[in-house]
């Protein structure tokens, strides 16, 4: 509030303003009170630790409340509220589940806060035709849930994480990382996650998305009510907003495939001698056309981290867990491909499991990464980077960032999607040290830079947001980013969507 | 050149005009003389021969040749030619193998093409990264030629047809639709074909582009040399010139992902009693996760017409064929359970082959579908429309489409890649019959409407071209339009590249 006043008062900010027409301290009721006539008095919220809470998501970027937090109930409301912010120049920050990893909702230059999660309808689902329509406040699991009968589901997932508390708004957790993150958030960063070998990422599976521009006009990128496989009519509208880290307009609706069911699932783990034989063996199953729906690397200090936290007993060595889709009887034969190339580049401890719960059991270290990190040292924040390169690249870049870690003085262990060449450095920081966090921003810098020089791309799936605006520049060039900053010049003229982030 | 003239003199289009800062006769040998500066002169041709083979395309659009053809030997030149043209607002045509299918070469303004077809080196293979970078004169046969013992393929293609005829420029022929296209070509255009239920179409398998933009400039849209995986790095630029139909810039390199070779390929094919009971048969193979590579649906029109061609005796019914692609073992699993399924569902003959050259036999009626249609008329040209439907919709509008056709008076066939909702309507048309000719466009306009109304697209590979302006307008709504129109006008200030089309 005090920032909306500050924009009208002392000319900060370009808001041509509401609250400039009138006296100091009425501006900005008289615009709250906008706000509260189109979603009702109780969707709206100026308290301190409500726009807190909407100010910063899990990354360590400090938090830049909104002034104001708004939750509609409708694409409608969406509509006019944007509709409201573009007439008064007011900046627009739209919200999900709060787990991006970027600083995607930091409000920098304050504004409203569009809460999207009380739209949380499955508004059509058409089984015939795999596709799915749903709302922001839909996440992976509550969609797979309500798929479970049907034969199908949604497998692009974040990472691994225990369900995202829902608490009543304005009240609610930020959950872990690679939490339960909102369908259309995922859309909106471009998200992907372990799946993505086998199923592609979001910028695969997003067939249309219904989209409320920065004035209020409402888009459907593949037009409305359409969810055909494939199209060739005019330009990729839906490819141009998938990833666009809502600074072109809120996505209001996403339109997903679909995947059968697996009939049968198998998880499988083996150790290595190096990194290099664990990458070598991911490309060699590659090359060998085995459907890999999975294909994790675990560090040994990752693997040394999970077999204290969760008491386990595996190789402290490079480690690729894998999940393999399908036939009782193909997946004995991908088993089987599998097992032959991993035992030729050296592996030990090839173990596999059918059951759910065994593979639950095999898959442990995997799935409780996160807080085996974070237990290396009780009481830090942990730090998700997020690179990707051409998969030959990976153990040059792996074996240099174990270096670039030792000698940073860093706590921190890798883990990656290593069948796309992506992966994450797990950073354990003290949010209060200032120097100790401005050495974990170098270090994940100099990590974006050693991505670039390979040929790679400074995130592989959690987006530029905040932090990664100079690494952009670097990865695609002058004319890239001029190209990417017409692009937002024309969709959102005024730069009032989520302004700050991508460039 | 009589265009270029005009131009300039009559002020017919808004060409700042080169023409017209000199005396009459000289403006447009000082314009030919700059291009002849840039490319050398034996790569500049104003024959009238000439200038009409790049004028027209496979469509039943009518031909409209640029005022010259161009043909670059590298990207420096072509960015010499883009900034020539801006300086003089001389419109653009990119052209590569001129097998497009929507009028999408007509030079509409006149203007110059730029034939990149002088540029066909593979620039760079990464059997290791599952990528090529591949300049213009590239087609996919002849990519999937050099790649024949890397163990890797190219499966996006264009549906099926002879090898194209590649004579010394200027003189060259145009191949049947389905031939071997320009994989940059592919790209603009965003092609697809009968692998695309598999391994997904352009959309999916481009990785980066290297594009000149109408300026001159150089953009790579993923960034120089990059060829990652995936990314979620800023605006998908790549997802944005995929597709564009050359009227956003020149591509003059596409990074493509590559896959690896099947260990082995099973062809099969199966007549049903039904449209609805072979359409039922693709959604139960889909649900069932049987990783099928082709799924190719013939019409009783098309299979009477094959038999005639093509001396055979298959059922004259619905018809599907398949391929699947996948270990020996595996294909045998596939191979039932897709008996299963398409017995189930009535099918009858349901014959299936492994080796080569039965297997080519077995597809015989598919391979030779175009030939076996335009044989149903002789003398008449062909005109195949595209149009894809949510996959639940395709028996309803194939049951229409041939009511539309018996009404119409107009012969033709449908020939579909079922497994995506896409077919198309082969039609037989005489060219110098312009009522004849009015009743095909205004069955096609009929179909895409049809499509659009069962939430399905006027275009699924084809493409938006001349013809398909309006039904976009009808496909994405006003908003759509207004955006693409958006991202033309920051992209194209001065509407340059290829102009009249897709908008």
């Amino acid at each position: 509030m005090a920032r909306l006043l500050r924009a009208a008062t002392w000319g900060l900010f370009p808001w041509r303003g509401y609250c400039s027409q009138k006296a100091k301290g009425e501006l900005c009721r008289d615009f709250v009170e906008a706000l509260k006539a189109v979603v009702g008095g109780s969707h709206v919220s100026t308290a301190t630790v409500v726009r807190e809470q909407h100010g910063r998501d899990e990354s360590v970027h400090r938090c830049e409340p909104p002034d104001a937090v708004v939750w509609p109930q409708n694409v409608e409301q969406v509509s006019r509220l944007a509709a409201l912010c573009y007439r008064q120049g007011v900046p627009i920050i739209p919200f999900g589940t709060g787990t991006g990893l970027e600083g995607g909702v930091c409000a920098v230059q304050g504004g409203v806060c569009i809460n999207l999660t009380h739209m949380d309808r499955i508004l059509e689902l058409n089984l015939e035709d795999f596709s799915v329509v749903v709302e922001p406040g839909v996440t992976r699991k509550a969609l797979n849930l309500h798929l479970r009968d049907s034969g199908l589901w949604f497998p692009v997932a974040r990472g691994k994480g225990p369900p995202v508390l829902r608490l009543p708004s304005p009240v609610r957790r930020a959950p872990d990382p690679g939490a339960d993150a909102s369908l259309c958030g995922m859309a909106a960063t471009g998200a992907s996650g372990t799946n993505a070998v086998r199923y592609g990422t979001m910028r695969d599976n997003v067939l249309n998305l219904e989209v409320v521009l920065p004035d209020g006009r409402l888009l459907h990128t593949a037009g409305q009510g359409r969810h055909f496989r494939k199209s060739a009519a005019g330009y990729n509208l839906t490819g141009l907003f998938v990833g666009s880290e809502g600074t072109l307009g809120l996505i209001t609706a996403t339109t997903l495939r679909l995947h059968p069911v697996p009939e049968a699932i198998v998880a499988a783990t083996c150790a290595f001698p190096s990194v290099q034989a664990a990458v070598d063996s991911t490309v060699h199953i590659l090359q060998a056309a085995v459907p890999v729906a999975r294909i994790e690397f675990l560090d040994e200090v990752m693997m040394d981290a999970c077999n204290r936290y969760s008491k386990l007993n595996c190789s402290v060595a490079p480690t690729l867990f894998l999940e393999f889709h399908g036939s009782q009887q193909a997946l004995e034969e991908q088993l089987q491909r599998t097992e032959e190339i991993v035992q030729q580049n050296g592996a030990s401890d090839f173990s596999w499991a059918k059951a759910a719960e065994e593979r639950s059991q095999l898959w442990t270290a995997r799935h409780n990464a996160w807080y085996a990190a974070l237990a290396m040292r009780p009481g830090c924040k942990g730090y998700s980077t997020d690179v990707c390169v051409p998969i030959s690249r990976l153990p040059e870049i792996l074996v240099q960032t174990k270096e670039d870690l030792n000698a940073s003085g860093l706590t921190g262990s890798i883990v990656g999607h290593v069948g796309d060449g992506n992966f994450h450095c797990i950073l354990l920081v003290n949010p209060d040290d200032a120097e100790e966090l401005g050495r974990v921003k170098a270090f994940a810098e100099q990590l974006g830079r050693r991505a670039l020089a390979l040929h790679g791309t400074c995130t592989g799936e959690h987006g530029i947001g905040l932090g990664k605006r100079q690494l952009l520049r670097e990865e695609v060039g002058a004319v890239g980013v001029e190209t990417m900053r017409q692009l937002k010049a024309v969709l959102d003229p005024q730069g009032l969507m989520n302004p700050g982030k991508v460039l």
